[in-house]
């Protein structure tokens, strides 16, 4: 069990009351962050890291993302959703194999790792070898093989994703959690969505699923069922469980009423959403409401890069030129979103908060960069200055991931070479069709 | 006379074709570039730099900064507007030195080259300080005096502002440009907008000046001489000559045509723009009528980075959210503008391009980082993946200003000691009253 002493660092531990100790100590033993503060006069480190002022910070958590789709970054530009998910990306996806998956995803590690992220929220297909990235990469995941129950999946069949979520859960000494992944309201047939969330009820088990997305969509289900997308959710069972919605975009007053009420966590992924001109979600209701909303990159193919300092920015700056109010989302609370919230929402609760007692996940922020200088607001310099390049390290559970911008559980020259060799023979197959996107 | 070898490049020139080289060569001689894509057969270069495939494009123009500021850097967070200037950034200026000034513009220097940025626009107060820097730096700038013409100006009276101009139009080999600072239409009187619109006619001087940045300066024109703040100016004659005008975010169809007709150019600083929720500028129409419209990062008291990726990248999702519109701003518009319409708009007609026979101002930015993989798509690479990090290289007419992430003209480390000193006094400083914004 090794102990590490964090000193002379600028601790912001994110906690409810954003404590932040200058000069402070950190103490770590094993996997277990022991003190904040000060650490405990007999502590005996194996290892003490003078951090020089530089800032220490919990992880954060990219809690909705496609990470795999590394290997369509930047192949779907400036086009309306429907044409991006019919005519590029559906059909660059009917080529898809499970190397592509392994190595795509692999590349989304380094990325994520480089950029501070210690834990993502993943849905996609052949999502075991999601988890073999996960297991080597030291990092932390909740994943769900996205199925669509319409008879036809990619890679497993609806039956055998409970068996995925069993095998799963709770491994990599509890670095990975598994749930369901019925992919939308919109894709998946009404009893399809009632039968998962029956299964996910008995059994225990989370869900993870796309929600209200385009005006379109909204309108298909009130043609449909007379209800809000939210609403049919509900109405079938799939807030019984811990549940992540991704987007929420388009709901109204009573959906939000919904998703306070069964403490639904919400994702959302500011990239994506201006890229495609998809609307403005009502986030600052929301979090007054009491809503759990965490933040997400999406898919490289949407959101071209995996970076959540951009994704908290950009939370912050559609809602004031939504609303036009520059007092929107202040200080903190994006940090908040993107740590704290983004734990809870993939089921981490011990993480994304420093404090005696949870996890080790950690990252150093270099905030000695000229850029970063003055420091008068050490919250402004995180949430306005970091870019990925700024994070120093990275810790998970008392291990390191990267030191001094040293990847340690991965190999990045060894990723690169195999992901695109299996990229060459993806783009060396035939596309067909994969799905249509065929709502409104 | 050095002459320089690029091979094995990604060329982006932004030309007007958007031509893009494919494992090509960029040959330079001394100060411009000789030939792109293929050198000439008998070229000898003293040095031969293989780029293994990373691009090399256009260095970047900011083309509208307070570059002293980032003394007020995370200063005044979450403030409306008129708080954000009364309160904090103005009351802040009482105190300010001709050492922060220097000070201050160095460290932002030191922040622009790192991020790709070869030349900047500059208004401010003390600017022979901030021709120091561009001296030293290697830097171009285009530098404007800020004056108010109520009789009482910073470091400076009126008539000296002619000899400053003078002075400095030209200067540094040609990388220095210097003209007329009047602060705005909201701040400065009616009679001596005319009298510095009739001044820099007769002696051919630019004008670089804020305009229409709120609804209520909008206002406050029609109310005092029933005319827009664009019509103000050109009727008192302001655009009879090479004029910069920031901001224009609050202009109708009318201004737009008279910004056209004039050629007057249009700096526009997203970040600023949404962090105070401040309102969007009709920008494509503006492109569309022919307006040469640059970015720009205002000041660090406002934008908190001089990032002129982020700039692009806001000033593309900020018209597709207020326009719903995913197809807006396309491809290599924002490259545009972040390049040659910015060299434009400074006065730097053979920089922002690469081009045989332009100046050898380039940066080389390394495209085989992970978060670039995998390259379908250059340009989307480019806006979309870029941070300032991800540059290597900056060049100026043919001199390096960084290799290799070295900084080659400023003393880093000599600058952030110096910056410290400097703001440490400047805080010293009993904090007085310096103007008041007190319009609407």
């Amino acid at each position: 069990m090794t102990r590490y002493l964090f000193d002379n660092a600028t601790i912001v531990t994110l906690d409810p009351e954003d404590h932040i100790y200058d000069r402070g100590q950190l103490a770590i033993e094993g996997e277990t962050i022991l003190s904040v503060g000060r650490a405990p006069d007999d502590f005996q480190p194996d290892e003490r890291i003078d951090l020089g002022g530089r800032v220490v910070m919990p992880g954060l958590y990219n809690a909705h993302t496609h990470a795999a789709m590394t290997f369509a970054r930047g192949y779907a530009e400036d086009l309306p959703l429907e044409r991006w998910f019919n005519e590029r990306i559906w059909r660059l996806e009917s080529a898809l194999t499970p190397e592509i998956v392994y190595w795509g995803t692999a590349l989304a590690a380094v990325e994520m790792i480089r950029g501070g992220i210690v834990g993502f929220g993943d849905m996609y297909f052949h999502m075991d070898q999601v988890a073999r990235v996960v297991e080597e990469s030291g990092m932390r995941a909740t994943l769900a093989w996205t199925v669509f129950g319409q008879g036809e999946e990619v890679g497993i069949t609806v039956p055998e994703t409970v068996d995925f979520v069993h095998h799963h859960n709770g491994a990599a000494g509890g670095r990975l959690r598994a749930l369901f992944g019925p992919h939308s309201p919109y894709m998946c047939p009404d009893a399809f969505l009632a039968r998962t969330a029956a299964v996910a009820y008995r059994e225990g088990i989370g869900i993870h699923i796309h929600v209200a997305e385009t005006p379109e969509q909204v309108k298909l289900a009130w043609d449909q069922y007379d209800m809000s997308p939210v609403e049919l959710l509900g109405n079938r069972g799939l807030f019984e469980t811990h549940t992540i919605v991704a987007h929420a975009i388009h709901v109204n007053e009573v959906d939000i009423t919904t998703l306070a009420n069964k403490q639904v966590h919400v994702v959302q992924c500011p990239s994506t959403y201006l890229r495609y001109a998809m609307g403005v979600a009502p986030v600052p209701e929301m979090l007054a409401r009491g809503v759990n909303v965490a933040l997400g990159t999406d898919g490289a193919g949407s959101s071209v890069a995996l970076n959540m300092w951009r994704e908290m920015r950009l939370a912050v700056l559609m809602q004031r030129q939504a609303h036009g109010d520059p007092t929107l989302m202040p200080g903190s609370l994006p940090l908040h979103m993107a740590a704290a919230n983004g734990a809870r929402a993939l089921g981490f609760p011990q993480s994304g908060v420093l404090a005696p007692g949870n996890a080790a996940d950690l990252i150093v922020i270099d905030t000695t960069a000229p850029h970063f200088q003055p420091l008068h607001d050490v919250i402004a310099g995180l949430v306005w200055c970091t870019e990925p390049a700024d994070v120093r390290d990275v810790m998970v559970a008392g291990r390191w991931l990267m030191r001094d911008r040293n990847l340690l559980t991965l190999d990045e020259e060894a990723i690169l070479s195999g992901f695109r060799e299996a990229l060459s023979e993806m783009l060396g197959r035939p596309l067909g069709q994969f799905r249509t996107y065929d709502v409104g």
